[in-house]
């Protein structure tokens, strides 16, 4: 080896004008690159000294781009991607009754939930998300989707008191769930989660029976709760607890619980979750579409909560565009706390990525763009004039950016997105099958 | 003339997968083309209809796009583009009194207005917004600004009680108030309208003043008020009045005034707002991050009152994006009205085009796709993979689609944006400059 040579060999280098690691926090590094090598961040450096140390296999620089870790959708719901605008502003009830469920009774089924999951993840990876939580039925097919397409998901085990296509019975919904867990109990994308579907739709001892396997098998729970306040009241009603006091009473209040929503809270409740490690997923786009109430952001972050951020399906979103949903979130955050420093813009960002991956139990693997992690890397070209001039460059990612400036996408290391071109997905053919979907759906008649 | 030639010439035909004219309300004309002759639509017919009856001097073909009215943003600061994100996350006061105030002081005058402003245009073009209700100093340069690029404006002639780089007493405000107005009363493009700063710095004798102006010259009075809880305390304390009292017992409650903000507000001063025909300007992710509160936009429009659209400055939304602040604002009503039907799709692009048209007295010229008004028009991409499949074309603009989608924009008939590439304007050289005043605005060592 001569002088010139750099020591190190590495599979990838990017070169950013700026890196923001997320952990520290509040860190933008400017001209810094990242070092990859087998889709693990090896090194987090300056440019100059990047490239006297590293013999990269291949360089990516973009000196007016933004490098940040991929963003995690904590909720959604992404075969319903084929349902997007299908029915809106109308109330819950008569959406979900006259509207959602009508047609997905007719179109449920496994090429629905694969092509609806694969529009979903060239949509993800567009917008520079790396990480999905999903929550549907036939999870089977989902995993398999994601491991397809590369893109890393914790897919949810659906648990549900009444009949669909996927189970019949209790029974059946656990020996599912079961065998789905036991293909994929390995996997270095995809993981999987029990999906109880609400407090209102599944029984105690189906709960019980859920907190006992989770702990068994070491999985989170991924749970719609405290959505509305008619919830809230049905549960009084019903229970004679609110559902977090009834989800405690059966042992579920963990630092498992991944609870969706929770826009009706009290203080003490808030403090209950934090003191049990509970995360929460806010969803502030389909809360404000459902008029569901407003999430606590705020308050839930300061008592020390881990916050993610969700898009929900985008039947109620309607789409799964996580800096928009993170920009309503630090917005919408302000005026519900009645304070203009609420959910600051490095916060915002910490929760859409590393909240997201604490929720999902995938603190150590994702979510900063730290030394020993998984490469889940997201470029975002802040060289655009929808962003200029450039005072700040985590200002304008979160409260000025738009996710169509995402130009390059890694997971663990593997490009999926270069230059708004989809690497190894076949945009024309996706777009033809949705149409195909929209004919098939439409001639439903409704 | 052959049988095989259309009988009819026109300058320009577009055919679009989907017109939407906002008016007649609630109306999707499927495969349908817009004639125009002279600036103005001349026709609204089928596209094979189209084909037969005129021979256009330009086609333009977009079976993939929906053709709207040109957005109308009914309140922005635009040469505070060139201060986006110059300081986030900080309480009202401070957020002025620390950065903003202190930076302007230090850089305002005729070339940070004409720079802001025409990258304000620029950015707004790419957006689909057409036209914008000014509110800044130095409206003569503005005014040459927007009149140099062939874009719809009205500038506001500022009045506050205080001496800035535009005036420095109220009599000087009123002289280059009546002198701007003169230049600009009879422009196709550019018009003018008092823009009295907010209820708390102006005094009644000034607010007296405008009301004469104003009708005698027939201009609009573009007015922040009622924005915060404050204000309207403040108000009390000093006037013994509310705000919207107050103006009322100057007589400024008349169908000239475009109300902005209006976040606190009583059934009694809503049901005036509707009596008086005064025109009010939502900008809810401004009133989100300054954490203002919340504007009651669907009690408003079903009370009759006139509903329209505002961004903003970049300084404290951080973009233009009419598209995104629509979405919040059809968003953002279900949730304070707590009724998953307010403010539906169609009213609220209904807000976003003929709303802001009708606020700013443009109702007859533009906000609508109708014979005989100004082409003032935007082709926006649905084709793409986020807006796929396409169960609902307002549902789609929305609720799903980003500004980027947007391709064509059209202002009196004048092709501005073709294919996403502006006509007539420097992209990179907007860049560049924004950068320098990056510079400029760093070098003052905040």
């Amino acid at each position: 080896m001569t002088t010139d040579t750099p020591a190190t060999a590495c599979d990838l280098l990017i070169e950013a004008g700026w890196v923001v690691p997320v952990e520290p926090h509040a860190v933008v590094l400017e001209d810094h690159a990242v070092a990859v090598r087998d889709g693990v961040i090896v090194d987090v450096l300056p440019t100059v000294q990047a490239r006297q140390r590293y013999r990269a296999a291949e360089t990516v620089s973009r000196p007016d781009a933004a490098l940040i870790p991929g963003l995690v959708n904590a909720h959604t719901h992404n075969p319903m991607t084929l349902l997007r605008g299908i029915a809106d502003d109308l109330p819950l009830m008569q959406w979900l009754q006259e509207h959602i469920w009508p047609v997905e009774a007719a179109v449920i089924g496994p090429q629905f939930v694969e092509d609806g999951v694969a529009l979903a993840i060239a949509e993800m990876l567009r917008g520079g998300t790396t990480c999905a939580n999903e929550n549907y039925f036939f999870p089977d097919v989902q995993a398999a989707v994601y491991k397809r397409h590369g893109f890393r998901a914790r897919v949810g085990l659906p648990v549900i008191d009444f009949p669909t296509a996927w189970a019949k019975s209790s029974d059946e919904y656990f020996d599912r769930a079961g065998e789905v867990h036991d293909l994929w109990r390995d996997d270095a994308l995809v993981a999987t989660a029990f999906a109880p579907h609400a407090p209102y739709t599944v029984s105690d001892a189906n709960f019980e029976r859920i907190r006992m396997l989770a702990d068994q098998l070491d999985l989170p729970i991924h749970l719609h709760t405290h959505e509305t306040a008619q919830e809230v009241a049905d549960s009084i009603k019903l229970h004679g607890q609110r559902p977090l006091a009834r989800l405690d009473r059966l042992g579920l209040v963990t630092d498992r619980l991944i609870a969706v929503h929770m826009t009706q809270l009290t203080d003490a409740e808030i403090a209950l979750c934090a003191q049990r490690g509970v995360s929460v997923v806010h969803c502030p786009e389909s809360n404000l579409k459902l008029a569901s109430g407003f999430c606590p952001a705020c308050k839930l972050q300061r008592a020390g909560v881990n916050l993610a951020i969700g898009t929900d399906g985008c039947a109620s979103n309607n789409d799964l565009d996580m800096f928009g949903e993170t920009r309503t979130a630090a917005l919408l955050a302000k005026a519900v706390a009645e304070d203009a420093s609420a959910l600051d813009a490095f916060s915002a960002l910490r929760a859409a990525t590393l909240g997201g991956a604490r929720a999902l139990g995938f603190e150590a693997k994702i979510g900063s763009i730290e030394t020993g992690k998984q490469a889940d890397l997201v470029c975002v070209d802040l060289g655009q004039l929808e962003t200029q001039p450039l005072h700040h460059v985590v200002s304008q990612l979160i409260y000025a950016c738009g996710r169509h400036q995402v130009s390059d996408v890694w997971i663990a290391g593997r490009a999926k997105l270069r230059e708004r071109s989809l690497v190894d997905m076949d945009l024309d053919g996706l777009i033809a099958n949705a149409r195909q979907w929209r004919g098939r759906i439409q001639a439903l008649g409704r």
